[in-house]
């Protein structure tokens, strides 16, 4: 029998681009296309002391049903942790749901909040599994052109004045995936207002918020939110650890009870077990500390990886310094296709993947390419970088 | 900012009967309400030293983010139990994909599958969590009779011949919830042609498969499905355990392949470390011997609840003993609406579920009861059946 699929997923086709990540199984292979964080930072000997104790004293409740917001102490812990020190959930009917991590906050939120034909405008370049996850409801994207300083509000203002269809803006407001934007305080603001005045809501993805290694940082947009206009999506996979699938949604209550109606039909509530043990890790242990190690060994592959392209790759590409996160975002010089260098990279060894992977309309070219520093190794991302530019020289011939 | 739902999520009311079920946080309070398996069965040691084993040498990619797929070697595993033991996924095109609980397997079924305004038939009464995740996709049940043999298939092959518009039939064959019914082989093929026939798919939900206590097992319905028209939800549930939220769907590679799809924007993959995990307890323990353990706790229970039924409420009640499952289904002789007897149980501190929380037009009222056996132990259960009886003694005065 031949299925029927829905309108919904035989829109979502796999990207032409994905050819071109599928990793040979090789070891020696040296990939800056992944978005991992490094297992490096992963707390391991606590969590597996904190594992012994569930196991041993409260396996009953941990690996039972739970209720789909969340377990109640993690809740609370996140929710003080948000508020007392980023200022995130100030308003009296902020209300937060555990997730499936960032990317399951953004698939609730567009459940709840979506019909079919509604627009939804985004940084363009942006974040493909929350494009693909807004797309799965059968949406149309608006991409706003992504500037060093984000999303270029003058475009954003234009498009929402012409355009009475959009319902939301999703915004990485700090160390933007790809491009590594830090969008400034005044244009916080500014995008905020521009919500308000045309209706629409914004959904706040802040997956990197705490691995910020230079600067100052800056209030989030659910920060600066005193009308309930921002969703804010946070996540656990780069401070504790991705495996465990673990984030959060927080919103107004009224939202959040909408997507906690939306998980339970989902998955009826994130592992317990792990949202008891990352419970007790913030309760017993210092946070705080062990993102600030995290900091510490990004900071520096960041730095190795920008040294190692001053090195061997400054006649062929310009780039910026991210303040954060996981990417470096290289540009080609002369403007080429950036899509021929990934392809000759992986002959070389080294994995990037081109910035058109990023595009709301991925079958257009880009000459960026976006690399990871955070899951290689300081020596691994000096010899990667190097094979690189030697991918590159290959290309000039 | 008020927010503007989807019309989906508009859709999903909470039902009245949940105000019934909300439990008083009370010690005493004794609960037949729940779906819960016991926490007596949990393989909690051996989990803690698979776990322990887990955190010491593999945290590294046992904490990192994994495939949409699932954990290759689990994958692998959970194929040739169900094939090999089961005939379960014998056609050469059937995959499967590792899904966060049964509910999630329904939840991505739906996705792919159905546009607003699709039919989808079902038992009536049947299990609320899987309507509810139909309902989320703007979809219309149609309420098919569920008679002591499962779901009435005159009445299912009337309304397909009638309504064109029917898309998939959702179906609990072995120990159907909440009614314990088990589909005889005969009809299991009628099912199977009426779906060919009608070219509509069957979504095959199978949490209690493998807790029969009495009988023998019938083929399920995938065992029986030569053109690629069922696919088919199983779960680690109520065989391991439901706080870690395993479960697995399995269908013909195009639907697989899309619901991959599906659960990449959905959640990126399940909880990787006890994909892990599981996948380490049947590769190292007997997991039919763990079963058979369940099953030996849980016939007790239900004799247990059987025979203390028989004592307090033969004039009041009539029930079949189920062959399997979680759940025993009574019904009010006199047929009342049970709604009453749950309230009044309530005050005599025993919680049960009135049959109208399963209806399809869950308005409408129902004379029947449904009571968990799994979750109380033996003396619970003497107790709590002492007083609903007291409760139905207090209502007919």
């Amino acid at each position: 029998m031949q299925p029927n699929f829905s309108r919904r997923i035989s829109a979502l086709q796999p990207s032409a681009i994905r050819e071109i990540l599928k990793a040979p199984d090789d070891p020696d292979l040296i990939t800056f296309a992944a978005g991992n964080p490094s297992p490096d930072t992963f707390p391991a000997e606590k969590m597996g002391n904190l594992a012994a104790e569930i196991f041993e004293k409260d396996y009953a409740s941990a690996l039972q049903y739970g209720i789909s917001e969340g377990y109640e102490p993690l809740r609370r812990d996140t929710a003080a942790r948000l508020r007392e020190k980023h200022g995130i959930g100030r308003r009296e009917t902020d209300q937060l749901i555990i997730t499936s991590g960032a990317q399951q906050a953004i698939e609730l939120c567009a459940k709840v909040l979506l019909n079919e034909g509604d627009t939804i405008l985004c940084e363009d370049p942006s974040f493909i599994g929350a494009l693909n996850a807004l797309r799965s409801y059968g949406v149309t994207l608006g991409g706003i052109p992504c500037m060093e300083d984000g999303m270029d509000l003058d475009a954003l203002e234009e498009y929402l004045k012409s355009n009475k269809n959009a319902k939301l803006i999703y915004t990485i407001p700090d160390f933007q995936n790809p491009t590594g934007a830090v969008m400034p305080l005044k244009n916080r603001l500014k995008l905020i207002e521009l919500a308000q005045t045309h209706n629409v809501m914004i959904l706040e993805d802040s997956p990197y918020f705490e691995l910020r290694y230079d600067g100052k940082s800056l209030p989030s947009l659910k920060a600066l939110d005193e009308s309930g206009c921002v969703i804010y999506a946070g996540s656990f996979s780069k401070t504790i650890a991705p495996g465990i699938r673990l984030g959060v949604a927080l919103a107004s209550q009224p939202i959040i009870q909408k997507m906690v109606v939306a998980k339970q039909v989902s998955d009826v509530h994130s592992n317990l077990f792990f949202q008891i043990l990352v419970h007790r890790y913030i309760e017993r242990y210092d946070l705080d500390e062990h993102i600030a190690r995290c900091r510490k060994i990004y900071k520096s592959r960041r730095d190795t990886m920008s040294g190692a392209l001053s090195c061997h790759l400054t006649s062929k590409l310009t780039w910026q310094i991210p303040q954060g996160g996981l990417f470096m975002w290289c540009k080609l010089r002369q403007g080429e296709d950036s899509a021929a260098l990934c392809q000759m990279a992986k002959e070389y060894k080294v994995m990037a993947v081109p910035g058109s992977a990023f595009l709301v309309n991925d079958s257009l070219s880009s000459h960026a390419v976006r690399l990871n520093f955070s899951l290689p190794n300081e020596e691994a991302i000096k010899i990667g970088i190097k094979r690189l530019a030697q991918a590159a020289d290959s290309l000039s011939v």
